[in-house]
């Protein structure tokens, strides 16, 4: 045989082209929490039902390929322009996407977009069984009709600026009476390409689920292209199983993250121990005379960066994805070695305190 | 506070940008084995004290940040054709690069590379002490000066064009003398951009190490450009810990495997429990009358193209690198799962051959 | 003010992802021919309206994006799998887009695609006012409707294995049929992501247009990712003038080439124009003893690969795409620097032959 | 033959893998002005002979790759730390690459950088014979050196921190002196990753050329590594022809731009025929009731980023790098189509101002 060979590139590509097929999943690099699976979700997506561009079963493909574990397909129950050619349909997504969800192991939760004015702006209900229940003339009465279906009820947008010229959220009293009645579980904080910090505020007082989602009405991976875009927009759901119930309890107990770019918004209680999951910090491999060094392995999508260190010690550090920090301490530093993570929201206005211990 | 915002991409990009310089390690996604860590090294790199375009400090930045734990600066003993501006120094890359070394936590091996015509052509001299005493007339007197360091003797490029012109490796009276003596160690089984099937047969019959290393005199990131590359050449070396010493001993006992883009090579007792590290296999998530549904996770960044499958069941199916595949199973199928693993290579015409145990 | 600045990515990133946006379209570097404008077409797209999965006034903002000048929806008339959610209407991708189209300056060629068993396999009507016409259960009398209508009749994938298990086309009596009545116009020589050879000697034979079309269902970007695929496949039509009217005088003159990848395909009287308008030589800047050097510019996004170089000329050059060459000539050559370009296809054995004239 | 043929991705790598070697350069988008070729050049670089990394060859290749007409390598006068093991030699730099230059088509401009302190800080001296003769105590005694031998004197980076603490430019007494005996003849209003707005008066005041340097100690590709850059910082010179002497000549007459990133600076004189040289505007292709349709193409690699659109036109427009920008008009707009450039700076506080001329 010939025994020199140049190496071909031909089965490299195949992989790559074959990648962009369906037959495979990307991995999604978050790590789960101890007692807890973390699902990757996306609880509102469009199709040719509503406004959007896309047949229903595509949007199982694309999360497919995208790592994610279950989303919702959430057409709008009363804006439907193309009925002039689609004959208007509210559980069509649903029904036409469930088979490819199953066999593709995708959770389908079944959903739709209830789409009103500001108050009391869009929402979507989650975990129904037949939206065509939801198309009714009072808000109210769909509200109710998705509650006695189970729904989980989550506000969309609320800070966007067609509905709230401002951009700030506000909760109007119809927004009160839903959280008094416990007609509502969660609020997109993340939407698209814009977030809302205000949200942070409403769910730490309510005691709400925290979310982010793509709202896309085309291409997935046209809107959110590569390398610009690293992801799109997740709710991060610690369940206690990948199952539909579970996913569910999870939400309603609220044990959520919102994921979007290079930012986690969520609770504390949630985002410590997930940043604390996504990073080991090494025992120190070399001193000199003045200097401690340690490496910080981040095994997780999202880079961390690290501001306000104490005195003389780094002032900031990027924990970059999927890689390894060098850091370098002066032997001066006596104090922990303490940081706010500046893209781990916990609240409007405050961000994750978290300290490598290295000694 | 304003509470709309639309998401800023600079934060992101500061991350990237400084990925590209050398605070920090990308994550080289390769399981270790039981009992052992896997390092990844290259022992062939040369600078401007021979024929190289690089000062040798730029090899440890670029090995960091490539991922790499240890690399050898192997100037060239014989060939110095910068020498009437740059005095003759055989130890000079080492002396120079390992200050930095130690401050990036890379093994820096030792090394140097005697260059003479074939046979035997060129031989890297690693783990070494002194790199002057190399410089004598007489190859077997050099080989000797090594070998009383302790030195690793590598055959490098065996089927290299300029010295063998069909591409085919022999083994010349000189090896076979060097490999009585106890005098080699490992081959190149991938130089550059090349590989040599053949190696596999000698070191297999010879019980020596199979090598991958880049041989590189430029600029590592210009040689593998992304994305058509996703990685350099490497020798993976399962060690019994990341010390040098330890390192030296796996090399010796033979323990490496070859890893070049989207191929690795060697003794099958390494082979087979790595390829069974990288991936794991799902219970089926779903059936229906005809067909089976489970997935295979790989969590390693080497692609597996398994070929040539039983009877009724997928005949090749690509397990794509940081990802999940899903395989389809006709009920029909009662045979195991076996498959060729393409890209595996344990012999000259043998790849691996495995199972996946989904029931 | 503050007088030094770091450079900020942000406006950059903006344009980039404006650009993921429809408002601009990409320029695609392809030169004219003397006398003629190239059009760059893709005169075969399916939507939800047959078995696609895509909106028809996505088609419009895909080719805006890519350069396009010119497209055709071409939706099955005899395969509607959606009728049960979308009620059939052969009109409606034209009905849908041709606002959007002129809103964004694509020629929006009406068409429609027969779908019948091989033979005659799948053809393209093109240029037509009503597709209902065509929906007869005599395929001769759609193709006569269609011809009533002035159309181009462009038989689609003649080698698909789904229908020719061999992958050979054959002009089976009904092709020639209607070759004799003038009833067929063109034939793809690229589909999807196949070529068919054997197409050159037809389309020479009997004087038909080489067409390439991607035949699209689902995402053209997903289809054809970046950086694997630098384009998708594309008819060149020479046209007198960017119109519908001079579109269809220069197809029905045959004046196209079909370019996919760093391919190009057609008659060698467009094909050799077309390269030397791509090129150009420069004077030689430079010459020792032995070598004369000079560059060749490639204007155009397509590499070209001459092989078969002269005695003592470099026997193999790669001209880049959107990129300059630099080329050293022995002295001792003294012939033409005559070469084949491999990859642009004249025949089904046969590439074209050009000169690079220097001196 | 076999007629179908899945198209091969090889042949396509081949052509990408090649370009990353030095046979090819890449085609830099920028038009020439009325009566001026546009030559792209580099002034400032270091290599191992001062505290560069890389062999003065490399820089030659790099910029043959990077699309470059002219470079010049200026290691340090003062600053040689390696010089225990490389002995110092002002010309080596010179020396050793001009003989590539000239077989790869690169001006390569003979330099040296005088590093002092703060005043008078760093100055290249360009276009110089020997630069040994620059080694001098007084630094006085070094320009009039430089200045002897015909040399352009280019002040760097005039706003660094690290020897302007607050990063404000000062024209020192010295500077003054230089400027007052004509010793003084450009200044870098762009530094490797800087830029510094008030060099903008200081050139328009003292009629000096403003200039675009990458001082890279490094790898160009890794500190502008794509795609979050485009491009290396670059001098526009605006030359009588592509040779040395118009080179210089252009120089002294100050005609250039700093190109770097999405950003160009100089004077009005050169940048408005820049801008109306890289930009097309097309008739109105459609129009309705409303609104005129019309397209901008930009055949440069620089975006352009209009704003302060006039009353009902759009208030913002991205002309985007080599692609067409629709342009939707309102009728009510009777005003010229004038714009700010926000990215074209040719004052501290001052942008291009243009018209587009659609009708």
């Amino acid at each position: 045989m010939k025994n020199m060979r140049k190496i071909l590139v031909t089965s490299f590509l195949i992989a790559a082209v074959s990648f962009a097929g369906s037959g495979q999943r990307k991995t999604v690099n978050l790590p789960d929490l101890p007692g807890y699976v973390t699902l990757k979700c996306d609880f509102h997506l469009h199709t040719v039902f509503s406004d959007g561009n896309v047949w229903p079963v595509y949007r199982v493909g694309e999360a497919y390929r995208d790592g994610l574990d279950a989303i919702a397909i959430t057409d709008h129950i009363e804006y439907t322009p193309k009925k002039d050619m689609i004959p208007i349909n509210h559980n069509a997504g649903w029904g036409i996407a469930q088979g490819t969800a199953k066999e593709y192991n995708i959770i389908l939760v079944h959903g739709a977009e209830l789409t009103r004015k500001m108050p009391p702006g869009h929402v979507n209900a989650l975990f129904i069984q037949d939206a065509s229940l939801l198309d009714t003339d009072s808000i109210m009465d769909a509200y109710e009709a998705a509650i006695k279906q189970g729904a989980f009820l989550q506000w969309n947008h609320p800070g966007w600026r067609s509905q709230e010229p401002d951009g700030i959220p506000k909760l109007y009293p119809i927004h009160k009476t839903l959280i008094e009645k416990g007609w509502l579980h969660g609020i997109e904080f993340f939407n698209d390409s814009e977030y809302y910090p205000l949200v942070m505020t409403f769910c730490k007082q309510y005691n709400l689920a925290v979310m982010a989602n793509s709202d896309n009405h085309g291409i997935i991976s046209e809107t959110y292209p590569k390398p610009e875009y690293t992801n799109r927009p997740m709710t991060l759901v610690f369940a206690k199983a990948r199952t539909s119930e579970a996913l569910k309890e999870a939400m309603f107990a609220g044990r959520t993250l919102a994921y979007f770019r290079d930012m986690l918004a969520g609770r504390e209680e949630y985002a410590k121990p997930f940043f604390y999951q996504c990073i080991s910090v090494g025992k120190p491999y070399y001193e000199n005379d003045k200097t401690i060094f340690f490496e910080v392995t981040n095994k997780s999508d999202v880079p961390f960066y690290l501001v306000n260190g104490v005195k003389d010690a780094p002032q900031e550090i990027t924990l970059i994805a999927n890689g390894t920090t060098r850091v370098a301490v002066s032997k001066k530093v006596t104090a922990p070695l303490t940081y706010d993570v500046k893209n781990v929201i916990t609240g409007e206005n405050e961000v994750l305190k978290i300290e490598l211990k290295y000694k």
